[in-house]
């Protein structure tokens, strides 16, 4: 597959080239009904658009009912048929793309087609891609778990015992979990004023933060009480998203104990809305951080290369109108792949389903500016992180933008990248009847 | 309502009696389609057939789409109807039951109506009454919260310093829940053979659990950014059932540093299948074990008596054949409401749903024989405890039937009960890809 080459005009550095072709749901200027539909450069396909033109009139063995997943108001349906539809599906769109390709009577020399189905992307609004019913957040990337422990106990021993003999995670809450652009309302809470204060106090929260992590989605399941092979764990990932699990520090700091994160990360949790699917990524994929370990053989994984080669990048917005670049780190530091988690969620029978999505956990590399967290770039909010001449923080001010960026590949005219993932902090909600 | 009097033979003591007509999920010997349900005495009654037969004829307002909803496959659509027409159903049925009443036309005297849509109880399947979306197990027991504190930490400061501050909860997992009957597999997992192993051992789990809890589950839930007002929250519980949300005691102690309990709980969780409606349980309020704090405003309740007066009670029977009771408790041994739970949940603005699952947390007392968990009476595993003088546990061996049983009222006829929650313990799987 050529990378370049398409009747569309795409930018040089998209992340959208024709070695992506990643999967979306858009409402149009022409339909306020939720639909799939592919980015390609600066446009969009929409997929029921194009197939009621006969898009697919060409792609052999794509039934009927297969189709009609394109015209669902989320991408589960189309998920769930499985990782071979996807990757001919892909396969055959990269076609339909190609110019002077041997299908481009299908949409390159069918103007009443382009017209109905090709969108600016600019023209489209994003959704949810997908029905999120379990949000499972792990904890693999280690640089942010040593950070963290350097910052909360002992640099000596930062590491808790079991961190690398399993992949820690915890259930955090589907419902909360929004598209890129939804606002982040600053959440109310309890806290500790000072570590020294015994009474908590309530308010809205001081220490509100990002977490830079990467998300799967899921297209296959398993059955209650049946574990997933970590080599087979692979077959159950539709595709990857950029994920921001905004955190409220010092609600957490107050309420984890002794049954982990509650309220301080349910109040939201961005993904940025186009989902690149496996086998898109498969060709950045890259060693993670070694693990000293032996592990226990239901997390060995006879692949070496498990996790994937993306730059990620953060940057913050201030209401004044600055903007600069917070962090630049890479999808590399992670100690388990998502098949490793996958393995260990189910491996007491936990049932995952289409539709649900893992988070790595903050990928941070050791240094700064390239941290995953404000936490870990104030040093536990202790310090004020310069992120530029102009731009001064602990933790997040109302009105700030924040934006996660991914990309596999370089300068070069076949990135495989994600787009956006942002978010803009909100005021506290005022609740009528609460008084304080 | 007179609580006898009704034209069904009645068993004294049932759970089922007029004063209750809780709703469940039923398959029967004449469909296998899934249908709303209520049960009454030894009876239920299937209200898809029953409104097929004109049986919703007599009760103004209630619409065809509304009737409708009693033919889906779970109970979400007629909850999201709301309580009022809760109440008026619920009232309606307790009418068409009632011996000689001015409805009696529509069952009593119509063998066709009685003949479609009346099964005996053992007769139908039942299945999970809702859709469950999301699942947050609260820690509200404060007896179960000191014991634990006394078993891991210091009994002079068993409870954390958060914990009659805020209702501690953490996310669980949605779908591992299952209804009563549903056998549990023993999970699979981690864990330090003795507090002093460095190196975590894999295998089935060894100290596995019950965890005695009553579950809310909702009816009406609240957009992103929107808390709940605690004395408004009344409004968003359908119903309650009885809840076995079981632990793996040693998985969990390996896992949930620094992040909480995770694949320890997501085995598994038991629901009883009739759904016990709000409207039917408040005649039974009662007082919750004081808190001595001064609550922050968004958790103070106008209404003193916030809980309920449930008789509960745990059996164990054995694969030889014996059964004992293993604990009797009750209801009001919580020191947070379930009103101030969905007040804590929604306070930092995450979205509840309709159909989410709340856990009360380990409902136990003060004494050995009202404990609401195995953890609790072996101390911690150091102590075996004699159930009777045949049966002595520290925790749950393969075949060990557990039932939990809940009920309000006193020897009448008017008793409102849960029926109830089983589950029997499988060995663990033996994945053939698994060596180990």
């Amino acid at each position: 597959m050529a990378a370049n080459g398409s009747w569309l005009d795409i930018p040089a550095r998209s992340h959208f080239s024709l070695a992506n072709i990643p999967f979306g749901i858009i409402t149009t200027p022409s339909s306020s009904d939720k639909h799939a539909a592919v980015a390609i450069g600066d446009h969009v396909l929409d997929l029921h658009a194009f197939a009621r033109h006969d898009g697919f009139a060409e792609l052999p063995d794509f039934t009927s009912a297969q189709i009609a997943t394109l015209s669902q108001p989320t991408l589960n349906d189309f998920a769930a048929l499985g990782q071979d539809i996807h990757v001919k599906v892909r396969k055959y769109l990269q076609e339909v793309f190609l110019k002077d390709g041997p299908i481009s009577h299908v949409l390159e020399q069918n103007v009443e087609a382009q017209q109905a189905s090709l969108f600016r992307r600019d023209q489209v609004t994003m959704h949810l891609p997908m029905k999120i019913g379990g949000y499972t957040d792990f904890f693999a990337g280690k640089n942010h778990a040593h950070n963290c422990g350097c910052i909360f106990r002992d640099p000596a021993k930062a590491l808790q015992p079991n961190y690398l003999h399993l992949p820690v995670a915890y259930n955090s809450r589907a419902s909360s979990v929004v598209v890129s652009g939804t606002g982040i309302r600053r959440p109310l809470g309890q806290f500790l004023e000072r570590p020294s204060a015994t009474e908590p106090s309530f308010g809205p929260c001081r220490r509100l933060d990002i977490e830079l992590e990467l998300g799967a989605l899921l297209c296959k399941g398993n059955n209650l009480g049946e574990p997933i092979d970590v080599n087979q764990a692979g077959k159950h990932i539709f595709g990857f998203v950029l994920l921001n699990d905004w955190s409220a520090r010092d609600i957490q700091a107050w309420e984890a104990v002794p049954l982990g994160p509650f309220n301080a990360k349910t109040f939201a949790s961005s993904i940025s809305p186009w989902v690149v699917l496996k086998d898109a990524l498969d060709p950045f994929r890259a060693a993670a951080i070694p693990n000293e370990n032996t592990l226990h053989p239901y997390l060995r994984e006879a692949r070496k290369e498990n996790v994937y080669d993306i730059q990620l990048e953060v940057d913050l917005s201030t209401p004044a109108g600055d903007t600069a670049v917070f962090s630049r780190t890479n999808g590399r530091n992670l100690v388990y792949s998502f098949a490793q988690m996958i393995a260990h969620h189910t491996i007491g029978g936990c049932p995952l389903q289409v539709g649900d999505l893992i988070g790595s956990g903050t990928i941070s590399g050791t240094e700064s500016g390239t941290l995953g967290s404000l936490l870990e770039a104030s040093n536990g909010g202790k310090q004020i992180y310069a992120i530029s001449s102009t731009i001064k923080r602990t933790f997040l001010e109302d009105g700030d933008l924040v934006t996660i960026r991914g990309w596999c590949g370089g300068d070069d005219s076949a990135r495989v990248g994600f787009g956006e993932c942002s978010g803009k902090i909100l005021p506290s909600p005022k609740p009528s009847w609460l008084t304080t």
